[in-house]
This record gives C-alpha cells, structure tokens and sequence, in this order.
C-alpha cells in the first residue's frame, strides 16, 4: 500500500516567492555572481591564523558569541575601527560596529528597522540586484536616479528630492554604493558627496552608504566615505569582508550611531554570526589585510585587462562600455535593439552566464540592452572564450557585432 | 558650532521590537544560554580538520556556496544522511537537507513558509523561548499541549486539535522537541510518537520535528526520529551543530519533502551560510563525530549530577525536579508563592543568571513558579557555588529554602 505524499500546499501564505529550482552547477563560462578569483584566497594564512585564533582562543567555541556579547567578536571590531580610519576616514569605536552574517544581512537589519510596505527609499538608477529585489519583496518604492562618471547625478537627485516632497512622500532613505559602484563601476568624487550629504540633510533623509566594493581599487586610493565626512550621524554604512578575503565566508558589517544600531541588534535573533569565521578574519586581517588587498587587486586589474581586450576584439564597437578603476563587474552597453533578457537565456544555453541589465536596474528600457559581466572568478582563458561564444551567440540572436570579430581581427592583423 | 545629531525616531516603522541594551557581559554564575562546555570543544580536532580541508579545498571559498549550490556544502549534507540514519533512523539525501546558519534561522524559514499573521500553531505548553518569541513578533497565536514525563501529552493534543476544528481553525503545524524536550528534558517513546503521527494525519497538520538537542543523551540511546515513522512527507526535521560541537558555529539543517523545502531555500536570500564552518565540521565529523559525542556527554552527565546535588543540598525539598536523560538543562519547580520573574532580577543582582519559566511557557501561571537551569557552561565550581547564592536570594526574597541548607545539611550529616 502507497501512502498519498501529504500536500503543503494549503498551508502556504500568499505572497511567497517561486519555489527554488534544483541547483544545475555553475556555468561552464560563469560572468555572474560576485564570486573572486580562486587563486587569490589567502589559503595559507587563513591557515595559520586559524591555528593560531583556535590554539589560544578555541575554548571560547563553547558560548554563543564568544563572550564578546551580540555586536560580534570583539577583535574584529576592533580591527575594522583602524581600518576603516586608515582607508575610509571613519571614525567609530568598536560599539559602533555590528558584525553580521554577510552585507545581505546588513540590508536586511535596515530594511527591517526602517522600512514598511508602502514607503519609498532613494536608490542609484542601475543597483545591486540583491538591494532592488528586497525593495521589491517589501512593497517599497524605489525612486532610481540616474548616474554619470560620477555615480548618482545631484541634480536629479535634487528633482527626485523636490518632486516628492510636493507630493508629501519622505523617502525612508537614499541608498548609495558611492565607492566603486555596482553595477558602472563608478566612483563618487568627494566634492559630489559634500553635495549628496548636503541636499540628504535639507530634506531631513538618512543615507544608506553601501561600501562593499570600495577594497578593491587599482591605485588603492578612495573616497572618504559619506560617513566619514558627515557630522550629524545620518549615515548608515556597511561593509564586507567578502570581496577582499572570500565571498564564502559571510562576513559584513554596520556601522552606525546606537540610536539606530541598538534597533538592529534587537532585530538580529540568529544567536550571532559565524564565530570561526569572525575570528579567522581577525587573525588574519591584523597582520595581512594591507599587504593582501594590493596584490588581489593587481590580479583583478589584469582579468579586467584581459575582458575589455576580449570585448574589444569580439564585439568592436558593438559593445561600449567604461573601464572601471576598480572593482570586479563590467557595466557593458550593446546596440538598443539587443534584448539582454533574450541575450542571457540563449548565452546560458550556450554555458555563458551573464547579468541581464534589467535585473540590475529601475530603468528597465535603459537597462535592456546593457549587461554585467563580473571577470573575478572566471581564469584568463575561460574569459577570452567565453566572450567569444557570448559574441557568436549575440550576433545569432541580434546580427550584432556583425561580422565575426575573429575574421576581422586576422583581417587586421594581416594588413 | 555643534551639529544637531540626525534623528532617525520619526522613521522608524510601527511595532518595531525596543531596542537592544547595550551588552553587560555575562553573569558570574551563568545558568542560561544553550552554551557548551568549554572544556569539551574539540579545538585540536577543529585545527586538523580545518588544514586538511582548507589545504585540500581552500581556492573554493571564492565561490558562493564552494560551488557546491544554495543547499549547502555537499560533503556535510552527506555526512548527515549517514549520521541521520544511524541515529535517528531517517532516510534522506543529500537532497534533501538544506543547511542553515543554525537553527534558529530554520524556525524562521519555516515560519516564513507557512505562517500568516493570525495563524494558529500547536507547541508544547513550555517550550524554547526562541520558538515563542518569534510565535509572538509574527502575531501567531500558539495553542500550548501540556506535557508529562514522555513529553506532550496525547490525551490534551486530541483535546486541542477537536476543539480547534469545532472552531474551524486549521493549526499550520505541531511544534515538537520530542527528544530531550527544552526545556523539560523529556524524551517521548517511540508509541508515542506513533500516536501524535496518528492525530496530526487525521486532522491535516505537518509536524515541526526539533530534535536539536536529540544527541545529548546519556546512554546514546535514542527514540527514532518523527521524521523517520512518516510514511507521508509530513515533517519537517531541524537540528544543529550547536550543541554537539559548539554553539558559536552557527551551522544547522532542515530536512524536509522538496515541495516545502524548495520554498525554504527560496527565503534563505543570504548568499548561503557560513563555508569555513561548514567545511571544518564536514571534515571533524567525518572521523570524529561518533567518538566525540559520548565523551561530552560524560562531561555533561557529570555537571547535572553537581547541579542535582547543589540543588538537594541547598534548596532541600523546595527544589522539586525530573533527572533528564540528557541535555544541557533541568527544569526546576519552586514553592507556588516563588514567583521566578521576581527571583530572576534578585538573582542576577547579585551575579546568577537563571531562565524564568514564563519566558519558557506558554501556561504562564503554571510556569510562574519555575526555572531553567543549564548546567553545560559553568564549571562544577561555579554550579556549587551559584547554586548556593541562588538559595540564599530565594530565601531573603521568599522565605525558601526556610533554612540554610548548609546547616542542615551539616546537622543531617552529623547525626
């Protein structure tokens, strides 16, 4: 006798997401995903710094938190404090900090504490996928400015800010990845964030400062963060360990006045975040984080490098893009007729995955033809080729670029 | 000229929770908080594994998820389908599981998938305070089953489930601790179990099976699993690695049917759970897990036994309570007038912190007079000791123990 499968499905709420699919593996030629270059994992000092956290400290496994009580470990707290001096000019003590499971929690926390279904927040016009898709889920309007080579233009920003207060609406905030910016790539000057803290202040809305690029910056030289320059404590700002170490590892952390901290942290019923990992970063993070970060960043630039060649000899002209001064994604324009939603299905078909621009943005007519191409993980050579199957697939779905950028390129060099 | 602080007060959403104290560290004598004891970590184990597996495996923290899908590190899900069935009798794959940052966040997925503000549940009548904590935040009433020495009573649970259908509330799911219930300690035998499987098939109701605690047992016997009597897909199985290995690595699972667990991993929006912790337990269990478990429990035997005799010594017959066969806890009776709300802050005044039973309870009354006792954390020392400074706030504050139990003790011994 079989007995029937009992049935859940009376029991869902309404508003539940799809159901997950079956993982299928990864792409054989993966653009996607903030994932980093495996050969850059710092494999033998997480090592040692493991050998040597869990040979003095390993007893503390024993208590939720390791006696450094909800904020988080207390010596990575007190590493981010001079780190975020020295790189980004903040200054906070260890209370200010908040460790969490991963900068997605951190989006969670502030979304949670400040946010209801109906309330509109400010955000960059292309965005990080994962911030627009928590809008989304919440019900809250999401107002997209759009950016330049500067990142968020002012004076759009100032219309946005205009135009809602004569129709009575407060955004909640204004969310920014001023530093390195997903998905263009931009890097905010500081004269624009004087202006960006100013306008923020006369309308009475805190900034939501999302610094988690901001490591990886060829000349190693960036920005003070907003919430460094800004006096009144209306920047909240997060930050990750998972673009400078490893992504793997889900580290992130908030910094932010108490007022507003101590509203997360009551919001924050996980037991605490991961503490092997908290203190593997400390240990190792003390002695190694500035010798590491330049030479990830040299590797970075040469896969960079290497995409923007592949992109050049594939596409031509077809493909328009800036190179960034930093970071691990490229923020790539095609011909307007190009439907990058239609684009990533057939290339996913072919083992190419890439970001489909409208995914990454408010605007999704200017975001259709463009697409993300992150160059961290794949080697040199899974680049160079899987540019190549994703032109041969453009150009039979499209007919752009129009001739096959190999042909022509023999035909270059041979001239 | 000073800046006026931002005021985030007049964004912050109804119905937020107060905000969080700022941490005071941990009692002297601490007697709450699932933690461990720090003797029993098995940190040179932990070191070995984490070179053998980073040595092996490293480069793979640049990936999200170690390429191993959202689901989980594969090998640890494998090594849970072979500790599941030779423990709890269950049969799954590695399919099957879905690991979480420990098993709080798997009450919270399971809650997101099938609980609506209004929502009726069954739990038991004192229960894990993190369980009712979020039953309240969410706004769903929560139908609390007495319980006896095996565990949630059958005769009270038909009861409910009748009286429920009469109204015509449909219960979302029976929450269950069926082995070494938190925080009675009791363990329900295997007809038992086939009963409450019984009922919850009659009346239509899945069964949230949390057996987090299910490893600690003295003689490393154990019932089978819910999970493992449930011929129809009907529960769903939590556990941890917390309280067999560490609590600060935050590393759970949850088995259950696909069609529920791929509405899970569809909330789990995280970017996946802690690698490094996953990766060193897969490796230490591998080998070790079957050896280590029945040395910490030895330890942890031994501690209830001081705290058993600290309590006979001190508090005499005012300290009525069941030896459990395992756990990390015992849950203590006190005179009816003993309030324990009022015995907790006196306690903690002066440097001993104990789990009131109405924050473990959904019978308010009946657990007034209780409390938690967890005896894996302190030493024997402390247990002795604390459990002595406990007697002495109970009797300034309620008259009980009526006299020193030192004295009598010592005239006892004397005669």
């Amino acid at each position: 006798m079989t007995t029937a499968a009992f049935d859940f499905a009376p029991l869902l709420p309404s508003g539940l997401p799809a159901p997950a699919a079956k993982w299928a593996g990864l792409a054989k030629y993966s653009f996607i995903g903030g994932n980093n270059d495996p050969d850059q994992v710092p494999v033998d000092g997480l090592i040692e710094a493991v050998r040597a956290v869990l040979g003095r400290e390993g007893r503390t496994l024993a208590t939720y938190g390791l006696a450094s009580g909800p904020q988080g470990y207390g010596p990575l707290r007190e590493f981010l404090t001079s780190k975020l001096k020295r790189c980004a000019g903040i200054d906070c003590v260890a209370d200010d900090i908040l460790i969490v499971s991963g900068s997605l929690q951190a989006l969670d926390l502030v979304n949670q504490t400040l946010l209801s279904r109906g309330d509109t927040v400010i955000i960059e016009q292309d965005t990080y996928q994962g911030a627009l898709n928590r809008l989304t889920r919440l019900g809250v309007n999401a107002t997209g400015i759009p950016l330049d080579h500067g990142g968020m233009r002012m004076d759009a920003l100032a219309e946005a800010l205009a135009d809602l207060r004569r129709r009575g609406v407060i955004p909640k905030y204004i969310y920014t990845i001023p530093t390195v910016q997903n998905p263009t790539g931009t890097i905010m000057p500081e004269a624009r964030r004087a202006e960006l803290l100013d306008l923020a202040a006369r309308y009475g809305v805190p900034i939501f400062e999302d610094d988690c690029y901001a490591d990886l910056i060829w000349d190693g030289r960036r920005p003070l963060a907003l919430h460094a320059m800004c006096r009144t404590g209306a920047v909240i700002h997060i930050g990750s360990f998972s673009k400078s170490i490893a992504p793997a590892l889900r580290i992130g952390y908030i910094v932010a006045p108490w007022a507003v901290l101590s509203r997360m942290l009551a919001l924050k019923t996980d037991a605490g975040t991961g503490a092997l990992e908290q203190m593997v970063l400390a240990e190792y993070c003390r002695s190694h984080f500035a010798e590491h970060v330049p030479k990830l960043t040299r590797g970075l630039r040469a896969k960079l490098d290497t995409l923007t060649d592949a992109l050049n000899e594939q596409f031509g002209t077809a493909a328009e893009f800036e190179v960034p001064k930093g970071g691990i994604f490229l923020w790539v324009k095609l011909p307007d007729h190009v439907d990058t939603l239609k684009l990533y299905q057939a290339a996913l078909d072919a083992g190419v995955a890439i970001n489909p621009g409208p995914e990454w943005s408010t605007g999704k007519a200017h975001a259709g033809s463009r697409l993300r191409l992150c160059f961290a993980s794949p080697s040199h050579q899974q680049i160079r080729e899987g540019i190549a199957v994703l032109a041969e697939v453009c150009r039979r779905e499209f007919g752009v670029p129009a001739r096959s950028a190999n042909v022509e390129t023999r035909a270059g060099r041979s001239i």
